[in-house]
């Protein structure tokens, strides 16, 4: 599929390099390219340098061509009056409009970062699954997904796709798996974002451990792709997205799984909790205590199937991570160009260059490999045959 | 107030030494009781001993009598048949019943850890705001906030009273502060706890910021009270209440105050954000990020107002804290008896023993006296009265 989707591919631009057989040109580039700037080298001092792939598990199309945010504009005014609601084919955007959208952000930043590529999946606050019915879902995650497909498809050296789900309150996630199944078999996407609370900071929806979430769950077993557990824009004022909701989101997953039989009934699935698992590693002595507490199984049993990503924006809270969680269940990520956008004035750099941070942070150079591919070539099966690479490496 | 409630304590037990010269006899008894544990001695050593007093700005009456629970119960079956709401002198609960729930769990376990004394306020889980209405709230708040005055009143060496409020979903919080002049101005209480969430995970009331919460900010003021941000009990099946809804909370509560102008209207106003923080030390780049992105003043502006306290259970979370957040901002906590009651099989000792990761964090001597009990004295400044001590000291 990927191979169809190179062909007509043709253009000289570093980022539209074909995929197939990427990974050998990174390595061809030598370790400037492997590991990043030379400020961020310096931090690694008297260490071996990383030579492997590192993939950012975790990124948004945040920088939309303003085509595709006026389909959507013209979509939600048209939510009461359905005859107007815009259809797929009036989004037209040209492919040197989906490469301009990505050129001067994401991929300048993952040259000078020394990232290999994103998982790259819809803006996440711009899901709004509490925006309109299920139809206005359906309708804006076939164009969002598609158009992930685009930039996939023009851009594979740094772009693999994730989708959207049409998830609506009150319906259920069975109505999301004809999307997630034509996301995987037909666009190549490699996993999805579940929202754990598709109202929009209401919660009214149940826990993701309830049964209500199983036929999702099934699907992804099915096809074998994980999902990260993602929210999307508040219309709770009393939640800030980014600063609030984000963060609530993913620790309230994390302890509907500490109290439940989930992963026993779908021992194979697997959920990432991003923003570094909200508040939860900072209080793993609290989430150990209370699984003790509840008798419930130690949290080594949960990580055999839940994940954290590395998108904390300072030193110590990385530190922090890479210290009690374990290493396998970590997945690199920056979730660039994302939620937090300025130069943090006490380094100089960006707060969210977490690959800084992972570079100074005192882990081993097995560990560090795990961190930056060989866990999401774990975690994501899928994606091990579109980078080109035997499933065993790195 | 506290000399005439000593007065008839003539039990020779050491929990009920009246109050007044207690600090002395504290010093008096060297420098074991001052410093905790033999272990937790061991893990400071080479570092001047604390002798100075210990405050735990947490404390629940998790413990309650049974009589208590039960009249609670009664009130909750009686909510749609008021008739039978039981009145507030239909409790009845010995004083020897209040010294035993309390003997041998909280002042046995401060005894333990050389915790001297704790703001004791009633079992946040059981504040239930969203129970019944503002009259259901205001009657429970009344019982309840009294007995916390039995139990500082007979055990004043070992407790401080912090008040409930009768807070109501959807009812001004003007109708709380009637019953925090009370606790302050008769009871003697030195602050109050605060719910920014009366729904119970519903989050169904203004952010704090909002004007609806004025009139209590007010009257903080006036009565020069802190407030410790605290939400009650989940009644939304989405929230584990102390594995996800404290946090969230907590997380909530801070980015509401970044992203408002709160304390330029109330300068004077002191706020607790307790459990550490929730998530934001952990993602304290994130925060600093965001309000630098959204031109808000930087967190140092915030810290003027907003502390946390040491509610985190293990010591990798409390260097983080200690690291990222000033010492002036941190106020030493447990929340013991509370949300988590077990050994960690780690360490060999309890989750909540948070003194030992105090203890064995990277402090000077001058910020350890700050956590443990100089902050605590500043933004609790009646505080300081009933120990006896001087405002300046330690």
């Amino acid at each position: 599929m990927i191979a169809a989707s190179d062909a007509p591919l043709s253009a000289a631009c570093a980022c539209c390099l074909p995929r197939r057989g990427f990974m050998r040109a990174v390595a061809a580039l030598g370790a400037a390219a492997a590991t990043g700037t030379p400020s961020a080298s310096a931090q690694t001092a008297g260490r071996t340098p990383y030579r492997g792939p590192v993939i950012d598990c975790h990124g948004h199309y945040t920088t939309e061509p303003p085509a595709m945010l006026a389909w959507r504009k013209r979509q939600i005014d048209a939510i009461n009056d359905p005859a107007h609601s815009p259809s797929a084919s009036a989004l037209s955007v040209s492919d040197d409009e989906v490469r301009a959208s990505v050129a001067e952000r994401q991929i300048k930043l993952q040259t000078e970062r020394g990232i290999s590529l994103a998982l790259f999946s819809p803006r996440a606050g711009g899901m709004g699954h509490h925006i309109g019915n299920a139809r206005t879902s359906l309708d804006w995650s076939i164009v969002s997904n598609d158009m992930i497909h685009r930039v996939v498809t023009l851009m594979p050296r740094n772009f693999v796709g994730v989708c959207q789900l049409p998830q609506t309150p009150g319906v259920s996630p069975q109505n999301c798996t004809a999307e997630l199944e034509r996301c995987v078999t037909q666009l190549g996407f490699v996993g999805c974002n579940v929202n754990p609370d598709p109202s929009g900071g209401h919660w009214s929806d149940p826990p993701l451990s309830d049964r209500f979430w199983y036929p999702l769950w099934e699907k992804m077993v099915e096809l074998d792709v994980p999902g990260m557990v993602h929210v999307s824009a508040s219309a709770n004022r009393n939640f800030h997205a980014t600063g609030a909701h984000y963060m609530n989101g993913d620790t309230t997953a994390f302890m509907q799984f500490v109290t439940s039989d989930l992963f026993k009934d779908f021992p194979t699935l697997r959920l990432i909790i991003p923003h570094g698992g909200g508040a939860v590693p900072y209080h793993w002595g609290r989430y150990r205590g209370l699984a003790q507490d509840l008798k419930r199984p130690p949290l080594t049993e949960l990580l055999r199937n839940v994940y954290f990503d590395t998108c904390v924006y300072h030193q110590p809270g990385i530190d922090l991570l890479l210290k009690v969680v374990p290493p396998d269940n970590i997945l690199f990520a920056s979730e660039m160009v994302g939620a937090v956008n300025g130069i943090d004035p006490e380094t100089g750099h960006a707060f969210d260059d977490t690959k800084r941070y992972v570079e100074a942070a005192a882990l081993s150079d097995t560990d560090r490999a795990k961190v930056y591919a060989g866990n999401a070539l774990r975690v994501y099966p899928r994606l091990a045959a579109k980078l080109d690479l035997a499933p065993s490496a790195p």
